[in-house]
């Protein structure tokens, strides 16, 4: 068994973003030269997602107006958690979004389907973060 | 270590459904002939879900009803994806519910608690649209 | 490849309640000897959850608000599951908040970035319930 770890790091200029990191995991993935077996790409912050969705802005502003919808960032008092922080909405949100993905690996490529692309889902930009790509496999 | 991969399809009769693949599932596994891993289930389409959940047609209708109410289909023009297409609410349901699931592997059978049974969640039917397993272990 | 398997069991006394599991997954990536590979943790029961956020109690009070207004747990009576049951809310909450986690182990720990814990979540308290941990690697 063969194992890979690379951690990708993400610099948001707002608050709530998407970035589409799918080039930056198939380069991982190149990087291993692992033909067979599993790669998990997970958020490492709590306040961050890491999802498969498709790359299309207008879905993009939906989930935007969506997740205002689900769990509004304000006002912040409405959350115990806001003593010190304001980011409560960002712990919902990313439970929503989901915190990792984990995608076959077949004949040396990621085995998705014809639309999927996975997205790094920043909900509380406060500095720069990262993401975990561990892959096993032969 | 081994590994195993399939494409299961689904077509379904409404636009959204829920169909339990646990059977086909068991089957892809017994073929791989793996004993000890893990298994990948996911959809390979991003308006449709793998998960895991009771086998009851009343939570069914729940989850109908629930996914309706936390992101409805219409008005179609609530949404700025719906330019060419009608399903942003399809993207959002698939958020909730989940992209994929994986299950341990014991003893050359799914690791599965007394009630989980593994399904394939439609939220936009137009066409067959398939599931990827992925089995690796010895 | 080495594989491990181990049930963890958790008896709650509120009907939602999450326990930090991050020291018995520890140990059990200790007693396995795995030194790379993936962790997969999964509540073995529909009305649970496994997941990954932070460890804060105002957060957790923010867990229990919110999905009180996302998914209620009364009246009994809007839910087609509540005929003999009283938890279709449960199943519900459960897949907001998610079924499993999958975590890198590098060199011997579970790779979680600085505030990741692992998390059991009740959202129907009956009896005792069991988490699965399944550890494949070297």
């Amino acid at each position: 068994m063969k194992s890979y770890r690379k951690e990708l790091w993400f610099d948001t200029s707002n608050r709530r973003q998407y970035i589409n990191i799918t080039p930056e995991v198939n380069h991982c993935l190149a990087e291993s030269g692992i033909q067979e077996g599993l790669i998990l790409v997970n958020a490492m912050h709590i306040t961050a997602s890491v999802f498969i969705n498709d790359d299309e802005q207008g879905l993009h502003r939906d989930f935007e107006v969506w997740l205002e919808k689900l769990a509004p960032e304000k006002p912040y008092n409405q959350y115990r958690h806001n003593g010190y922080e304001d980011n409560a909405d960002a712990h919902l949100k990313r439970q929503i979004m989901g915190r990792e993905v984990t995608v076959a690996i077949t004949n040396g490529k990621l085995d998705l389907g014809p639309w999927e692309q996975i997205f790094y889902g920043e909900y509380d930009e406060k500095r720069k973060k990262r993401v975990l790509v561990k892959i096993i496999g032969e």
